[in-house]
């Protein structure tokens, strides 16, 4: 087999394109004697758990590279990129969008930062981690837990650092603790430009005023431009108290009114604000063990939201209890806001939460969108969404669960498996384009809120940003990397001929 | 007068040079057109203001323009770069580097944003405002009240918007609520290249993760490349409850040990943690009317720190009283961490803090220093910079103070009028070398920690920043703006010839 630039990965722009045409021998041999024969791999075993992602991407790789430092990184990207060998940067591979795997031509490289770990290094005082990009999420909170610290972004998979950066991951706790972006203080990246250069940004400041931040061109972009291999973050200390409720409001609009008083009475608490409609609700107790219905001899409610208020304080420094004080504060909107509600249920309510993806895979074919809309516009996007699809679409059944303080919702449609028509693929693109026109064009949202934009969903980014956008995206990705070396998405003007 | 590039603007990189030399007359002619007669000030005594910056700049403008929306900034943009006019965006002008005002030249066009105001809108129920560039944080503040919100960036000044964003101001509160660029979350923008295009990105998302978040690059760069018209911020509930104390550490290392205590007991609530040697106290007491020695009958300790707690929760609805909480907690530190404490100052503490600056003008020359290290680092970094100066700079004298919580400090340095030797502008650049290069170069710290870069401050950053980071900088910036027709400050490697 020969490697050659595909396609896809062609240079564009104005610089040359380098075409090289390589025996793959030639290849492992060189990034061998780069980082060692052992951490190469061309075994079609060896390869498989690198070549196909968490819900898209399924592919095959020339090989598999493992560097285990900065300049091993940079050794195999000055290398490809002079070679005109396509590489592909992996994390923990659990993103969404198709970032992290490889296309099926089997010429793409992947590089996994698996092996970039080191020591982590908790400095106290500062109250930062400075992480290798191989560290996973688990493995961070584990050792700061040590320390009565937490990196706080919530999600339902355990990924590495150096990815959560490269898709800004947000999670069920933003509206505390922001996203990673909010929490990065410092990389290290490997730029395709000059090919290999390692840039240093490993600050620890809070405070730095000097011209571009150039940690931010490389957060959320999916690997564009530069491979990120050591991180600075902020941490935080780990709650002392947690206390949980699963309210039922007196109406739709009671969803929102909610939230602002929450806001407004329990602002330093209120970490998540979770809101989970019946049919997702019911599908967890169908198909997930030992979940109950929570409001049992009661049916479970047409909408319910899962509030978290988390305390760093103790009951004791601060003379109360959060959960008394939030059991108080729902007692006073009873029946003004809330109609029911079920007290401190704690990790009971959160695995109806977080058993939700599992359960609707039982339930047919999953068509998951990941949007988000200004929260003021969250209930006429659900009215409006609900309708269209009742209309166009009424086979479908809607599995959703909203991050409503931030905007966000994963908004899950299922295909039933015994529905009549059966599932095609010309009309899921149907549904997607429908689905994200009126997030995007009639709410002003997001086609993407926390997973990023890989090869799986590139044609809704050229769709959805304004031609200025991307007119200056390219520009910016342009001068970045030249050749176009690093990353599987291009953000200037669609590329399609 | 004729108006013509100076060096200083001069076109770099590869794009060809636009130099024209239009008589003053018809520019003024031609703006007056695009923006009204009267909105186009030439009359010297109308400029005036607009050529003297708060600290720095104090120059001679062309003409003064005051467009009054997206469209008319954007017209003055177009005709400004196709006749290569020199233009400087100016908000309130409360800068402290140089940025908004005109050089010596009397060749630049200065472009005031007072007029880009329109009404503030506030969406109460996606906690966020939308504001144009030119109003000012206190106006916000105002109509933001009236709703039990704020826009919680605490600082000396009375800023616009746009000059915020401009700057990244962070200011006093930082480590509750972050600095600018973590509470914005969309802005519109008007470009300089294409010249005068506006560029759209006033969502109000807290979650969008669809490739560059072009609004990074017109964060803290103090107009480079473009002109920010509006902005939609996130606001924040306004506090219900305050406490303050003033306190005597028992060390120097007790300083950091009482914040991490702090942090770990009031982690939801720290919204301040202000140091403040002795000499700036008795500076205060000594010079500003109505402040007297909170301490007494003790003298002024050698350091205290300034604490403030903030909660959006009333009394009534957590159960406890905040200041109650704050004074048990010193009174189980006392003789641990805390030696003496002035409890619940409120306003009168603060007044303290924020009388420093005036304070410090009666006492000489200010030679201020805007820095950051990492708070780790704080306590070395002081005691080093003390010594040198103790050792080198005997005659000069220091009235610090320092934002712990975020590692900033406001080394603020006075030659007093009556020294010896007499104030000289070599042996300030020789300061200036030797504290910077101790923060940057020993300690990983910041030569400007939230004032930004401006012409007063361009040559420290060819000094400090990397060669990798300023070559990264300067294909950004060239990509955004290749004819460097926006901003004064050129972040590519130093254009020194």
């Amino acid at each position: 087999m020969n490697l050659r630039y595909c396609e896809k990965n062609r240079v564009r722009g104005t610089t040359e394109s380098k075409m090289t045409s390589l025996p793959i021998s030639d290849v492992q041999a060189a990034l061998a004697g780069l980082i060692g024969q052992a951490n190469v791999y061309a075994d079609p075993a060896d390869k498989a758990r690198y070549e196909t992602g968490a819900r898209y991407g399924d592919g095959k790789a020339a090989l598999v590279v493992r560097p285990g430092s900065a300049a091993e990184v940079a050794a195999v990207v000055r290398y490809c990129v002079d070679t005109g060998t396509p590489l592909i940067a992996q994390g923990a591979n659990t993103g969404l969008v198709a970032a992290s795997t490889p296309d099926a031509s089997g010429t793409q490289v992947v590089l996994s930062l698996e092996r970039l770990r080191g020591e982590i290094a908790i400095d106290r005082a500062n109250r930062t981690a400075t992480v290798g990009a191989g560290v996973t999420l688990q493995e961070l909170n584990d050792k700061l837990a040590e320390h009565g610290l937490c990196f706080p972004i919530d999600l339902g998979a355990n990924p590495s650092l150096g990815g959560m950066i490269a898709t800004n991951t947000g999670g069920s706790r933003l509206i505390r603790y922001g996203d990673v972006r909010h929490n990065l203080l410092g990389i290290e990246v490997v730029l395709a430009d000059p090919p290999g250069q390692v840039l240093d940004l490993m600050s620890g400041l809070r405070k730095n005023n000097t011209g571009y931040d150039l940690k931010q061109f490389f957060v959320g972009v999916s690997g564009a431009g530069g491979i990120i291999t050591r991180a600075v973050v902020q941490v935080h200390p780990l709650p002392r108290q947690t206390a949980t409720a699963l309210i039922v409001p007196t109406s739709q609009e009671a969803v929102l009114e909610l939230l602002i008083a929450l806001e407004s009475e329990f602002g330093d608490f209120l970490t998540a604000y979770e809101g989970m409609s019946s049919s997702t609700v019911q599908s967890v107790i169908d198909h997930v063990p030992g979940v109950a219905n929570p409001f049992a001899p009661e049916p479970i409610p047409d909408y319910c939201l899962l509030v978290e208020l988390a305390a760093t304080s103790s009951r004791e420094v601060l003379g109360v209890d959060l959960q008394s004080a939030l059991n108080d504060f729902l007692e006073r909107q009873f029946d003004v806001l809330v109609a029911n509600a079920v007290l401190d249920g704690g990790p009971d309510l959160w695995k109806i939460r977080h058993s939700i993806s599992e359960s609707i895979r039982h339930q047919g074919k999953l068509i998951a969108f990941d949007i988000a809309v200004p929260r003021s516009s969250m209930v006429d996007f659900q009215t409006t969404a609900r309708r269209m699809l009742e209309a166009d679409f009424p086979w479908l059944r809607l599995f959703d669960f909203g991050h409503w303080a931030d905007g966000g919702t994963h908004f899950n449609i299922v295909w039933p498996h015994d529905a009549t028509p059966a599932y095609d693929t010309d009309t899921v693109e149907k549904l997607r384009l429908a689905i994200y026109d009126l997030v995007v064009r009639q709410f002003g949202g997001s086609f993407s809120a926390e997973h990023g934009v890989g090869p799986y969903n590139e044609r809704f980014y050229h769709r959805y940003a304004s031609p200025e956008a991307q007119v200056l995206s390219g520009k910016i990705q342009q001068a970045i990397d030249p050749r176009h070396a690093l990353g599987q998405v291009h953000f200037g003007p669609s590329p399609k001929p």
